[in-house]
């Protein structure tokens, strides 16, 4: 039986969400998207690879920054239309520099920061 | 100063995808949608609430099933367009039962089921 990424339930533009998450902390890190060819890639190779809209291009995290995602686990929902990755994350996620994208809380009516970049 | 979820990044559908993360476990739930409207209503009520695309109606999580979201904390990524609520969830979270919906891996090329739904 091998799993085959065609069975998974993509939107209309041929795009799954996915979601990193720290394999080690638990953290939350991201949010991005996948077609099938990046979901075949992120298991082939273990380096998370998303496709990215803007650039229509396939996306290795960290192929730039140095900042990449090796893969721990690889999970889907019961419907089958979003993406659960375990990762090990090297350096920050986020490409402002913080840990993880999610630094911003919303909190007594006010956003706040939770986390400043990294230097 | 206050938060608008006008300000926050919709698709074309008016919809933001929100991943809904145990607080204390740090376990992912689930993935589901909010329109602005959600968004309010889960800031306002501190229940989390998301918008069916299926049925094309509010869904206050747990409304039925009695398997509630409690807002502990609500987050927004970099770009503004997915956010993030830490829960305390009552129940389980999948609506197959199960503790949450990220119940399939696939290792070594297979498929998997992480957990059964709990009777």
């Amino acid at each position: 039986m091998s799993f085959d990424p065609a069975t998974l339930k993509y939107n209309d533009s041929g795009l799954i969400p996915a979601i990193a998450q720290d394999a080690t902390s638990g953290d939350v890190l991201m949010m991005a998207w996948m077609n099938a060819e990046a979901v075949a890639a992120t298991l082939k190779t273990r380096r998370v690879t998303y496709w990215s809209r803007s650039r229509q291009a396939f996306w290795i995290k960290g192929e730039t920054s140095g900042h990449t995602q090796e893969l721990v686990d690889f999970r889907l929902d019961c419907d089958r239309d979003c993406l659960l990755v375990l990762v090990n994350q090297f350096g920050p996620a986020c490409h402002t520099g913080r840990p993880n994208c999610f630094y911003t809380a919303v909190r007594d009516d006010d956003e706040i920061e939770l986390t400043s970049p990294v230097t």
